[in-house]
């Protein structure tokens, strides 16, 4: 068979020319057993920004390419500006293919760990998520929990926080996510991880995370795929919390040069991607090639 | 002569009644060489707040005790949100004897640093604080440079000062004091280090403290009065940036029991005061005591 030969040499000649003067990647020549995807959503979909954000170039395509592929796929975001439906709602205006049962966010998580301890939150989070955490008791609050409340972080909102914090026996910090900063289209944007760092300082207290790097996270979304973690790869922009997050669970994770993607990540001193690529698209086109797909 | 035996009974007796269930505190009895005190300003000589703060009880006397009784004295603040013209004007309102030459704050000492590193800094300070940097080069800037900056700590403006640290090929971070927080009348109070942890985890940089605990700080403090370090006694309500930060340098650190303090202080996990009192009050009193004065 001349065929997969042919196609290999294709794919590599394609990696070539989109990888110039950056090393070859080679995770597609162990692809074949891959059986379920997780998808990041911003900086690999789309970048988020004023008036919906946009799509990143050949994403919708890919999407729609992964979804055909009969691979299962989901989506596990870090996003807790909004809720899921209205994350949905965005998407499918961008024209992506995402069913709202297909997307793992922290702010459901967040509500099943506070109903199992029987925590009731003071709230630091951005006003388009509080949908989620509708009929969450909040009331002489025994924790703090916080996600990307981007311009809700005012200094008064924040020692609101720190003094709930400072005024408990044993302080409780839950933060969905512990992100540095990602990518709007008008530039790099402090995450939610840079105010919990803040708080962490100011209390002494160490964080709880919900929401990606967090192996829970991972592993709730691989057993709803049903997809053991050896079999599954992980597409994200942040080496930290999709790669580093994903390896951790023994997945592999594959990091794309969008978003907040920056060239340091490729010398990261603790996290080394099983591969990079240039955008989504490409790592579904090598992904399927590589399959026979 | 049986008076100074009397005399240390009696200061004996004041302790245990002021400090009833608490460690009896000895460092009075080790005094008589001390030549220079340096006192830290909000938490030890008022607390500060909406209409200009209220003096703690009996630190404006016991600040005129302590300059008349010919010990060398120097107010060592980390005050970053008025120049130190406005806080000398503060101070005398509420009836302390302070003159502006007496007080060493980190916003000159950070002029001091921009001029000889020839760095021009992106500022987030608070407005009370701009016309200490009056002349200095602002444009295109190659560092940011952060103080209590209190409602200014926006997420747009905290936004601003990391994009310009990662733009910068190698970020420069000054911070014009880490304190974790501080007491207003109204509660305890996020302070700047803070801002500068959030800063330092967004953009992976160390920041470079200007003020305490900086031991530049106190050394400048110290040869401005002349007092070598081992014959002089810093007395402040923070246990790492001012009893931490004196001790780093060869002086004694007393912590009063006023402003920030907490009781988990007294059983801090690297920091050892060499000795707790009520009350800048108390500190006078027993010091002079025991140096017969």
């Amino acid at each position: 068979m001349i065929w997969p030969f042919v196609r290999g040499l294709l794919s590599f000649y394609v990696t070539m020319s989109c990888a110039s003067n950056r090393r070859v990647t080679s995770w597609y020549d162990s692809c074949s057993d891959i059986q379920g995807v997780l998808l990041d959503i911003s900086g690999v979909l789309y970048d988020s920004g004023a008036g919906g954000g946009v799509a990143i170039p050949g994403s919708v395509e890919a999407v729609k390419k992964l979804k055909q592929s009969g691979l299962s796929v989901r989506f596990c975001t870090n996003e807790t500006q909004c809720t899921r439906d209205h994350l949905v709602t965005k998407l499918s205006g961008l024209g992506f293919q995402v069913k709202r049962d297909e997307v793992f966010a922290p702010a459901p998580a967040a509500c099943i760990v506070l109903k199992d301890r029987n925590l009731r939150p003071h709230l630091l989070i951005h006003p388009g998520c509080r949908p989620e955490f509708e009929g969450v008791d909040c009331t002489n609050p025994n924790c703090v929990l916080i996600g990307d409340a981007t311009d809700e972080f005012s200094y008064k909102n924040l020692n609101e926080a720190f003094r709930v914090l400072v005024g408990l026996q044993d302080p409780i910090l839950i933060s969905m996510g512990k992100g540095r900063y990602y990518k709007e289209t008008d530039g790099l944007t402090l995450d939610v991880g840079v105010f919990m760092k803040a708080l962490e300082y100011a209390c002494d207290v160490e964080a709880e995370v919900v929401g990606k790097p967090a192996k829970a996270f991972f592993l709730a979304a691989l057993q709803d795929m049903g997809v053991q973690p050896q079999h599954a790869l992980m597409v994200g922009d942040d080496v930290v919390n999709d790669i580093g997050g994903a390896q951790s669970v023994g997945m592999r994770g594959l990091q794309v040069r969008t978003g907040k993607y920056r060239l340091e990540d490729e010398h990261h001193p603790t996290v080394h991607p099983d591969g990079f690529v240039d955008n989504l698209k490409q790592a579904v086109d090598l992904l399927l090639q590589h399959r026979g797909q």
